[in-house]
């Protein structure tokens, strides 16, 4: 379906327009698509499940974020989840859409972490709207491949 | 279907970035979010038509325009199409998707054009796509209804 571009592509131009703005470096690039992908995150995390009953525990709501957030998102769901039972969980997606657009050769996985951010700001977003605080990471060893790591801190 | 926020919540969220930088003014808030959208749209367009014989005349591509491009980017043909058969084209879209998160209020009237700015883009993009030069303009008189003027300048 073509229609799935009209979000990539405008990602896609987003992530080069910051890094158009040569000033800043790519830390802060990376830092401002999280936060704007953590605030769109929680507003889809609040549409997709409009109609869905109340999560029971942490690894339901982890559940979610790889099922129905991700193909809502991603029109796929991932390829695999991990935890530690101790806060933390690692979602992998052996293709991951928003890195599909590049080569898959070694030279880009230095400008990886750009197209990353924004995802894993969507994901800190949708588990903030079920109260739960996250940090959130994502690396990439082989193109289109990349692990995100859910870090919830235990209090 | 959900799954068109994913679009529609980050075209939201780049206007509002945009409108954060408070030492920009609305002009050049709204030439960013066109330029974006005329990158954009040229990469649509050559997406949309892949697999599309060649158009015969500028109104066929305009008709392209209101129907597999409008339909692919907000999933909803435009609602009228008017020409003066002199290089001006009305699209009317009477219910327009990236305005329908707004209150229908007047009072939102005035920061509409930064919500239309981006598919006045997407359009000159898809034209240039073509090799047709545009300057392409949006108002409100009502929300969420919309038109977009084409005007191709005849050389």
């Amino acid at each position: 379906m073509a229609d799935e571009f009209v979000f990539e592509f405008l990602h896609m131009e987003i992530v080069s327009y910051f890094e158009k703005q040569t000033e800043e470096d790519d830390n802060l690039i990376i830092s401002k698509l999280e936060q704007m992908g953590c605030r769109v995150g929680q507003s889809l995390s609040e549409r997709f499940t409009r109609d869905s009953p109340r999560f029971g525990s942490e690894l339901d709501i982890i559940k979610f974020i790889c099922k129905e957030f991700w193909v809502g998102t991603f029109k796929k769901q991932v390829d695999n989840l991990r935890t530690n039972h101790l806060g933390v969980y690692v979602i992998l997606d052996s293709r991951f859409k928003l890195l599909t657009h590049m080569s898959a050769g070694d030279q880009y996985l230095e400008s990886a972490p750009k197209y990353l951010a924004y995802t894993c700001g969507l994901v800190r977003g949708a588990l903030a709207s079920f109260g739960i605080n996250s940090v959130v990471t994502a690396e990439v060893s082989s193109m289109p491949s990349c692990k995100f790591q859910i870090m919830i801190p235990k209090t």
